[in-house]
């Protein structure tokens, strides 16, 4: 059975031209003018684009001794329902656990993806366990491994343990991942501000700065020089760490930085707010900064400094916030995005010109498959790829809000955003998945995608480390001589 | 007549497969396995990649009282044997002259190119018959515009000129480009220098050091920045423009910097050359520099602030730079390179891993494409592409001398490099243009290449502009009150 | 007659502690304790500091076809008033005049003065005469002279009259000084505003923004580089000013940039107010920027990237800034701020810890009498030094208000700021020359001081110029050989 | 008794000129013309300048296995004959041992001083006795705590110590140092270069690179702005620390880095030695660096970013080096330099004109004073102050040698530099201490220095703190409302 999409515009992340999409067996298998097929979708008047893809999310997290509300039934619908057509979401093994069986607690999850997925293995511990697993965890086709360098007492991981991991890294082809923040700060200042009366959600905030966030990038980026691998680091929200990762570039070092939506489009007065929940239901790691920050994350995707965007999806509902009544480090640190991103990165970045069309497909999918090792399969309008498609009408509007979103949550931290951009209709392998604004694409219809590791940011920064590697220098006679 | 290429594996600019190309009326028919055609081109063990793109060339230019040795039969012979299938020159008006009238006198020169070719148009002086030509001029395809901040007295412009054509080249989507070096301090320092006794080739380094040119570089891109249009600078060869460009891109501006092969690989030291000849032989402004500004733009090309490599192709034969004996403002101005390109930088960049292959597709063909306007018509392997294409064999070797090179000049500024990556066919609109050794295509086999203004940045960028645009405050009764 | 201060607190840029000062002759002649004299003066709670020094005041300037509001006569009266002991003034000639009749000029506007004052002389054209009566300026105790980039058909010199003056000003050992805007942009950028219907006093603004003043600060420390001479900066109003100069400085260059306590203190918002006249009366150049800019202002303060604070006082009436109206190109620029400076950075900058007291002292006055020329004449709290000397009250607080200043407009643009610390006495040569709210020293008090060439910075910087300046290769037989 | 220093220039951080200096009783008594006294001591051709403090030593230190080579007898000696009249030196307490008790230790090895010396304090471990025992630390005039983010294993402290003890140090007006390397990264890379056979001297340069100081500098920063304390980073080293420190500046934090003669004027080429005992005798902790890394400490002297010249004086023998043959990490740390720090930086700074004499007087002596507490009783030319002075011969030349210098040490890193700038006399509180190429001070003479805490910085930047501090929102009715 094929599927033709007509009359659109096709937007890649380095072209813009007019032709018709033919989908069978869930590939796309031509591209051109006039096609025709049995299933005809009309996209007069809209833009073909690659589905996009997020990088980063939390579906039925265990964390902060609840679950995120949104599993990856709810989780993946919101996503197909705002063009997102593939997550990567985190393993996360408890300290001690074995990495391959915290998969098979994650393989369980997502068997009810209604969009296809793939992981990221944490690394919440170091062992010989560990390091062994690392390797059947590639072999399986997860090439990318998380590192949390804060919630200390829990998921964090010292510059030992990372340098380890980074170095195994480096060998297996893989991709190191960071949650930058310094832990140990957190926690201190945390502390400090419970002392001094600061427990509520606004304490969140004032217990880690951008200047802690902006270390650890640092810290993390150093490291991965030493092991001698790229770096990708998730949830870059600020100057300071967008700033490390521009030096480390001008170094010739490999890294990519993510934006989430949220850091993008919303600031730091949310926390501001006289109502509780308000505030409460934007707390997550990091919080929203300002506008400063923002432009810097702005101009970081239109000059290719910073390479993603991402969401963090990690939702909690306002039972679950207030958890944290009278004591904001008991606050589950998540909000959601996956329905809002492509939508409000449209409406924000290209209808404003801060990002051109083809920058959006980059940052939204086609870079995020590169460098997940899943490019062309997935990220791409090119015959032989996974047919992951959204027509993207351009003048749609809507108004945001949590009554009519797929979240699970009761609230959206994106209510009342009007967005203009919006898909028509989005396709997950060749079914059209989300139509006249409801989800088509049945539960479990999502599979995992495996990723190839050793990229060839990888490959190139082994041999440049190779060739410029430590050497002994030749001494006779050791010690040769006196003064 | 169709030409196949079989058992290669193709390189893009984001992509690594093993495919065979089918060519059929100078361009791609079919990409995919198990193709055949007419003509059968082995690839075996090779990369096939669209041809470089030289966007900087001198091709018989008049200049500093002579004509550069090379013109477009040679030039372009020289292109091909380097796996380059494409120049842009720059058409380059006597103050006074129309733009239409020069490019007439460079119609007539291309006539005899072996490979495609387009022209960049220099906006030497200003006036009203400029403003009105270069709509006609863009109408023709010629889509960039060139301004010299150096060489005053001849081909120099000042601030409000450049910012009236910076101006006009935002209402027609042109991309203004700019040689950057401050005219007035050079021409101040030649004159000390000189009076100083400094008279050999030298001086001629010593007169523009690179805080002129990153001078010249942060002054163009302020008033870009002011007019409302990107910015192409070409021939980047220092930190301090490299910075510029850098720090412009921070602060959200769309700016290109277009490093030079020479640049990237050979360095000041070679003026010092007690050979007055060997140093003369390298006279080119700007000058080479030392490695501090080499690694800068190696660190540049890798994580894109940087987007270009380019030649600035101007040969001038031992004979010719000896006009400046005794006086080194007198030896012309530029050096060779376009045989040299791709092999030079494949071997100091791919092979070390300073960039990835895909890398270096996208700086030597893809990107300027992009830039450029002619995307994907050049710079890709895609269906419908020209088949500009080079089947490039990474262990093939050889030692660049002048010799055996193509180029008129009787010198070569890259003589006893031992290079490792080279062409072993390169392909014209199909025809094989270069193979075993030898330049295949005719004289006048070239083509003029149209391009297409409003490029996606010029368009972002003028929404945003229009968007934060300066707005008058509304006052009533005008002056409202006291104090 | 002797005069002691008893009680006081000694603050000087270094130090902080209890001592009497006694004065004789004008200057000081013991500090310590328990000192006696025949006038006493009581500093019990107060802070004994150096009398303010502004290097930057246009009194009775001849501009935009009128003359400044404050001549010497009320604009010193406000210096004593606001504990600011002695004005550096620019001398302006008219382009073709000769620098020694201005002077003339400006000799006999200083007769007036309250206090004793300096000049600047200012290069507004180039040619033999100004070369040749630079040494006389010079020999006359003016060893500072000022360039403007902007101010386009008036003031205004270009970059090769620039680095004329400058290498002058290196062989004299004089420091040159920018007014640094691009003025060819500003003109352009005016016409162009004013051809959109931005004719309103927020249209000064938009045809200045930052990255105009960044350019050319930049500029113009090349062009102190390659002439080998310090440089200084006039009103830094802007990161990007401030950027530049600490890349210079970071690069071992001589630079001393200059912030304005209206740059600090006051914002761009002021132009957008309703008002016309409170828009216009703001109008000066660099407009107000804002708060990101402040605080790098500050924190350059702070840090020592930036080195002094002055007020660029030239005060224009309500019916002076009239004349601007339907063309803000026409307002005369210039705000006052000469009795303001000392307490609006007392207010703003000690009690809030941004700066140090002896920071305080620092950029208000000994940095600006070394740089100058004129340490420990002026500047100190030293025995030999002139008792130019205030009595600082930390806890004395009043609202500033034309209402009660002593400048001769009709308003203050920090009209309604409340400041915390004010000058109990102002002593000028000994002579206590403001008390109990009242300037007491008579019309014509003031002498002129005569300031010293070569300081310690211009020394170094040729040295070091002189052991790294370009030399010729030794060539035998040129040219010596082939390929 | 009193002195005379006839006929001589007085150099100080801020002023140059000619007067004599009286000293009587240990102090500076008198400062003018024509004075007169019992001893009287020539300076014709001289500068009079205030002696140099060395802010970091370590005198018969335990460490890896021994003692450093000098003690207070021989390393004071030193400083005298190179015209440093202090040292503070660093006490070290043993993990698990009390401040109090280590400072006896240190106490009676300083018994033996022939100059004055004052202590700062070790924070190697932390508990309840090390924070209430840094109180009685202060009290004893003990102002500046010193914390090692190196030496894994050893005296290192992680970030949550450091944190604990720079908030205390916020609270005592005290001043927290930092030894900045990451000593998890240096740990793993030295046990990755032995297991590859990097057992050589170079390999202690390879296993902390600069990036692994630069980064712990950058962690210092943060973790001292989130403690409210301004912070003195002990030998910068290299561009990404003075990077670090910068950075920090320009956003208004207080840092103070301290670079020393070794890095500024000897490069890593000396690990490249083929004589294992010349590379072994220059192993110290931060390495050598490359003149890149030179010229930004240079730069940072003459622009402020930069505070004071240090020596890290820190002797070993080549017998105690030898403990190293085979195993790089067994190469005791440390170089001397007490004697050649001042002769060195004068010819390498001075006579270069890369520094004023005024700048050199402020890095070798004054700056330290203030910083550390001590001014003007330490570190100035001013009636009062203690009689610490040089007579410095800016003529005098001789070339650096292990025969002949002071140190217990059987070489010198110094060996063979020919140096312009040696004291004729130095006094050391108004003894002639070293005369006529001899230490005339008796062992003995040296008496400890008790220095203020609450310095004008720890105050400025409490009060912007407390200005700036969390503070809670003011909700009623907790949580407020819904969406
Ligand atoms: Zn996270
Ligand atoms: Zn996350
Ligand atoms: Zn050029
Ligand atoms: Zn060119
Ligand atoms: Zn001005
Ligand atoms: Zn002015
Ligand atoms: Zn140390
Ligand atoms: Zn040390």
């Amino acid at each position: 059975m094929s599927t033709v999409i007509k009359n659109g515009t096709i937007v890649t992340a380095d072209l813009t031209y007019k032709a018709d999409v033919l989908i069978e067996g869930g590939q796309i298998i031509a591209i051109g003018a006039g096609l025709s097929g049995e299933t005809v979708l009309d996209a007069t008047g809209c833009y073909v684009m690659p589905g996009g893809i997020d990088p980063h999310t939390h579906l039925e997290m265990p964390f902060m001794g609840t679950y995120s509300a949104d599993d990856f039934e709810s989780g993946t619908r919101a996503a197909l329902a705002g063009g997102t057509t593939m997550v990567i979401d985190f393993a996360l093994p408890a300290p001690g656990e074995g990495l391959l069986d915290a998969l098979k607690v994650w393989d369980n999850k997502a068997a009810r993806a209604h969009c296809d997925y793939s992981f990221h293995m944490a690394v919440t511990w170091w062992g010989e366990q560990v390091f062994d697993e690392m390797q059947k965890v590639v072999a399986r086709g997860i090439t990318s491994f998380k590192h949390f360098m804060a919630y200390k007492g829990s998921l964090m991981v010292n510059d030992d343990e990372m340098f380890a991991s980074f170095k195994r890294c480096a060998e297996l082809g893989a991709v190191p991942m960071v949650h930058a923040e310094n832990g140990d700060i957190v926690a201190e200042m945390s502390t400090k501000l419970l002392a001094e009366g600061n427990t509520g959600p606004e304490g969140h905030a004032y217990s880690r700065p951008s200047q802690v966030e902006g270390e650890a990038t640092n810290r993390a980026i150093m490291i991965a020089d030493m092991a001698g691998v790229p770096l990708y680091v998730v949830h870059t929200s600020c100057e300071e760490a967008h700033e490390a990762i521009r030096r480390a570039k001008m170094n010739g070092k490999r890294v990519w930085g993510e934006p989430l939506i949220q850091h993008l489009t919303l600031d730091e007065s949310e926390y501001f707010s006289e109502d509780w929940d308000h505030a409460a239901r934007r707390v997550m790691s990091p919080p929203f900064r300002n506008k400063k920050h923002q432009d810097s994350l702005w101009a970081g995707l239109a000059s290719g400094t910073l390479s993603c965007v991402a969401t963090d999806h990690c939702a909690f509902t306002t039972e679950q916030k207030r958890y944290g009544l009278g004591d904001f480090t008991k606050i589950p640190n998540g909000t959601g995005g996956l329905e809002d991103r492509l939508p409000m990165l449209w409406s924000e970045g290209v209808t404003t010109g801060r990002l051109t069309m083809n920058e959006f497909v980059a940052v939204t999918s086609t870079n995020i498959a590169k460098i997940m090792g899943m490019y062309p399969k997935k990220g791409a309008v090119l015959v032989g790829a996974d047919a992951d498609l959204i027509i993207w009408d351009p003048q749609a509007r809507k108004t945001i809000s949590a009554k009519s979103h797929q979240s699970a949550s009761d609230y959206n931290v994106f209510e009342g955003k009007v967005v203009t951009g919006l898909p028509r209709y989005t396709l997950s392998r060749g079914l059209v998945a989300f139509a006249e604004g409801k989800v088509t694409a049945p539960e479990g219809h999502g599979e995992f995608v495996a990723r190839t590791p050793m990229g060839a940011e990888n490959r190139a920064l082994s041999s440049w480390k190779a060739l410029t590697a430590p050497r002994p220098v030749v001494r006779a006679g050791i010690p040769a001589s006196g003064v």
